[in-house]
């Protein structure tokens, strides 16, 4: 259950993140396809909230305890103008998406299998990439600002899911075996960086 | 395809102004259930681009030309705080989805009916309705206030949809063809003002 209400909340905040992007858009075709992805964010969350109902849980008091933590680590990575913000959904969401896919192994019964399927849904991104890569193109200083801002999210990233491994009941994990995630999870997010023409 | 336009931009517009009400929602049960409104909103805004495409038009080009006076109309109906955000959400949502549906009538083959059915299915505003209620019980001087908010929204809203009308070339209505319908739309409006304890 501690999984669950996290990961809810998780996908709750990219939903937020990106339906404020949507508020933001330079253009109409840009706001449609992102709000096509918070779309995304959304039916992950609600399929979350239905897993906790399904168990019983009620979804608010079970993604309460996370809300502290996870709306502070929000607010340190939601980005200063526009294309942070994007960079941001696309680093963040991918990342924690990919952190919570992995432990879903550790679910009791067939919870796990339909997270990860749940999870690994395609997140819409191609819109978020696509205007990042116009953008970095038409201006090398935004690139380099942009790869500074990529470090820094992925540094305050790797320790939010830290701290939600420590917490959640689906780890069960000694250190042995984080840290092999944590080398996936890099190798997935430097990808990601190089697809946008940025450094890691 | 003006139609569609139309319809589609409103129901983005809806769907961004529930994602603003869910940012600063008071409580995590409220944005629970705001982002599932949100979320209605959003899937009846693709259901339209979906016909939009199928007419082999591209969305952002036909949404396009609505966007300046859609775009003024929210901005004048946002509402000050939160609970006037979720009155006009409710308020105007429901008015212009009444609205959309009742034009759809004229659409050629079975475009209407699909579209009739699409923006007919729940909104998901119970919360709104229960958020709001709540709030007016507690203190009267609010209720006063929602009221005559309430009144400004019908005004700028019927004005909105007599232009949609005129724009509409899915219309093809004379005045007297008009004056039933936004007869129709106001005793619904009303419904909901009494249903919130209001005076319409």
């Amino acid at each position: 259950m501690p999984y669950l209400g996290q990961a809810a909340y998780f996908e709750l905040a990219v939903f937020e993140s990106l339906a404020g992007a949507v508020a933001t858009a330079p253009n109409l075709a840009a706001r449609e396809g992102l709000s096509a992805a918070a779309g995304r964010a959304l039916s992950k969350h609600h399929g979350l909230i239905q897993e906790i109902r399904r168990r019983g849980g009620e979804p608010a008091v079970e993604m309460t305890p996370f809300a502290p933590a996870l709306d502070l680590y929000r607010q340190k990575t939601t980005g200063a103008d526009w294309h942070e913000v994007l960079l941001s959904c696309y680093l963040t969401g991918g990342l924690l998406d990919d952190f919570f896919i992995r432990l879903s192994d550790g679910l009791p019964g067939d919870v796990g299998p339909r997270i990860a399927k749940l999870l690994g849904e395609d997140a819409g991104t191609e819109v978020l990439v696509h205007e990042l890569k116009v953008a970095i193109n038409a201006d090398p200083t935004l690139g380099s600002r942009l790869a500074m801002w990529g470090r820094r999210l992925v540094g305050d990233t790797l320790l939010v899911a830290r701290s939600a491994m420590a917490l959640s009941a689906a780890s069960g994990t000694e250190e042995s075996r984080i840290e092999p995630v944590f080398t996936e999870l890099i190798a997935a997010h430097t990808r990601r960086m190089d697809g946008l023409g940025l450094t890691a």
